[in-house]
């Protein structure tokens, strides 16, 4: 059984989309998994307490963190389930939509749902994200979130290679899921876990038929934290 | 020996984004070809007549065109060569790509380009362009020119794939270029030669240096025609 550490919010939803990456790739590689949600000021305790960030996962004596090495490796040692892949230009055009969904989308995302995040943490957790978030962004969370309408003008844009792509074929994986598919589903748990913006809705049809078929996908899973 | 039809300028420079997608990709599969430039208004006089978009491509008696067809009319027929997608999720990633190009990127890219490019053309289909793109946009070109400062503020978020991509490996192919790579390569032709912005600059240092060895691939193809 696998371990997969979550951030959890106040209301006990799992909200960071880098481990709904992780997750969606355990369930469609097959192998035996649960989750465990924690707070940001929980993750120097975990494991081998050398860990900074989520997703981390504990499989018996072995830990490994982020999102993209933990794809890499399952696809490399379980070769058994589904490729998330498909081989290496696969796995490379993957790291090019990974990209696009952390240093992108997700930032976008964030002015439009930042507040709402901060308010649904774990109490534990406001200061350590406060600080930290401030100094990232360069100034107060609530000056970035009064961004959020210049971000939602910029969405449209930066949602078009998805809604383009869903327009053409049912997955970003094309006739079946891939990793791209997850990874693209993470900043959609993100937002959805963390505030009352409907992006499946701002985005379109297709994409909202994209995203109700992942929400299906290996029984519901990630319906099932909400 | 196939032709490609691109769009020149002017200058006699090919500016076509999507048909330098289709020149890349022929050299890569090692095929024997050539360029032909013509302008807009020409294109309805080209093969069959029947053509209203570069790249078209003429190899014998078969006409193609629309860039992604004919890459996916190679990948499957030309079993020669290099492979362009490497296998059916490379093409599936790549078509999302393929969208960030053409529905992203370049939208953004048209509004710091498009009053030099225009001043650029030949001047049989500066009437053309105009009220085409007039009406394509709902203002006119030196309206969506005026746009240029916004349209940079918002590319390096637009850009950030391609760049953090090429800090973790040296194209989007992986070790070894692939068709995303021509894509992207596409649309810095786009703008090298329609305009004086220097995008590689902009886009940064790991940006320019993959530039410049796109450049250099294929006996400087992508030099050829500046």
């Amino acid at each position: 059984m696998i371990t997969t550490y979550h951030l959890a919010n106040a209301n006990g939803a799992f909200f960071s989309p880098h481990a709904w990456r992780t997750t969606m790739a355990l369930a469609h590689k097959g192998l035996d998994h649960q989750s465990r949600g924690i707070g940001f000021t929980d993750i120097a305790s975990i494991c081998d307490g050398a860990r900074k960030i989520v997703p981390t996962i504990e499989d018996g004596e072995q830990v490994l963190s982020d999102s993209w090495s933990i794809a890499v490796h399952l696809e490399d040692t379980v070769t058994s389930g589904r490729s998330l892949f498909g081989g290496e230009k696969g796995k490379a055009h993957a790291l090019f939509i990974n990209n696009w969904a952390s240093f992108g989308l997700q930032p976008l995302l964030l002015r439009i749902i930042v507040l709402e995040l901060f308010e649904r943490l774990q109490d534990k957790d406001k200061d350590y994200f406060r600080a930290s978030r401030e100094k990232r962004f360069g100034r107060s969370l609530e000056a970035h979130g009064a961004t959020a309408d210049e971000a939602k003008a910029a969405l449209p844009a930066m949602l078009a290679p998805l809604a383009q792509t869903l327009n053409i074929q049912p997955w970003l994986g094309g006739d079946v899921p891939s990793y791209a598919d997850y990874i693209a589903l993470g900043a959609f748990q993100w937002v959805r876990t963390s505030s009352s913006f409907d992006l499946p809705d701002f985005a379109g049809e297709k994409v909202a038929d994209w995203h109700a078929a992942m929400l299906d996908l290996h029984d519901g899973l990630a319906r099932t934290n909400t």
